[in-house]
């Protein structure tokens, strides 16, 4: 169920590599990196890129050719960022836009997260992002970047996404995940896929 | 010399629109917006664009594609942020190879900053940035995001661009300058331009 994930600035090559050899070590399902990482090896690993990350202020095509990029150089998987100020104005259909937009450019198979960054949003907001992702052929909502001064992932806005989207696609918590106690709490909240930067530790804790 | 700026992952049309008509009311330089919210009304002032915002993590096929289309859609200056994870490897090649394919999809005529992320950065990074962004075409060297928890523009770092670039290029000091006191300080210490979302606050202090 784990994104073991590095999205800092500053992270360099020799960090990246270091993170997958944790995370192979560690078993978990993948790695998430910065676009300008690409290509890495991860041999056995799925290799997750974000896009339009961590903002969300890119041109939808910029978003879409992003994503394809990153597909053509090995990611599976695409966490993208929505416009979340389109949400805050309530132009959820430019949301749907822009998600349609990146799941066409990266074609069938690789799997589409769609980042809500939901502490910035109000709860009617991120059901309308959730029923905006899902009909524009997501295959998660996802909370947080992690970057964002109003916070990360709540127990509370997963509930919310997990009961919008009714377990058609699935929901994942990142952002702030920092113990093993707030992971165990996201899963009961309805989260399907972890985005965890402290893996090794909140493992560690699990197996105590 | 300033650059009236709303990069905010929740900014709405409407509040860049409030941004520009207070830009126009204060006589600024220019307005800087995010890609997304391009094109923009901004009869008489510069509009300026962010590429690879603010993470800078994007490959620079696609900083320059982000570039190039917000050229299209009227930026006449971009303000990209490098890979600060290339910098702090020491990999200024790499730094320099993405400002050139920036400005080569820009063209001449815009106008390029490039941002360093200088509290991320070592002075000795900071120095060798400037010297590859001289070199890769960069009208201004750029100190800071405003979204790096290092922190944003310091007189240090503005001094060291300063004597880097010796006035062949400007010097764009940004992120964090929230007192006329410390606008004027960052112009003492040698910068050419200002980035400000506190504008109107800083110039009434100013004409006190």
């Amino acid at each position: 169920m784990i994104d073991h994930t590095l999205l800092a600035p500053e992270a360099t090559p020799h960090d990246v590599e270091a993170l997958i050899a944790e995370a192979s070590e560690l078993g978990v399902y993948s790695v998430c990196v910065s676009p300008s990482m690409l290509p890495v090896r991860a041999d056995g690993l799925v290799v997750a890129a974000v896009a339009g990350f961590p903002s969300g202020k890119h041109h939808r095509d910029i978003k879409a050719a992003e994503a394809k990029l990153a597909v053509s150089q090995g990611a599976g998987e695409i966490d993208m960022v929505i416009d979340v100020g389109a949400a805050v104005a309530g132009d959820f259909d430019a949301v749907a836009r822009e998600i349609a937009a990146v799941r066409e450019a990266m074609g069938v198979g690789p799997v589409l997260k769609v980042i809500l960054e939901t502490a910035a949003l109000t709860d009617d907001a991120i059901v309308a992002c959730c029923v905006a992702a899902e009909g524009a052929g997501a295959d998660f909502v996802k909370t947080s970047t992690g970057f964002h001064p109003a916070g990360g992932a709540s127990t509370h806005a997963v509930s919310l996404m997990a009961e919008a989207v009714g377990g058609r696609i699935g929901v994942k918590a990142s952002g702030g995940i920092r113990s093993a106690q707030s992971a165990l709490d996201m899963i009961a909240a309805g989260a399907t896929r972890l985005g965890l930067s402290r893996s090794r530790a909140i493992l560690d804790d699990l197996s105590d």
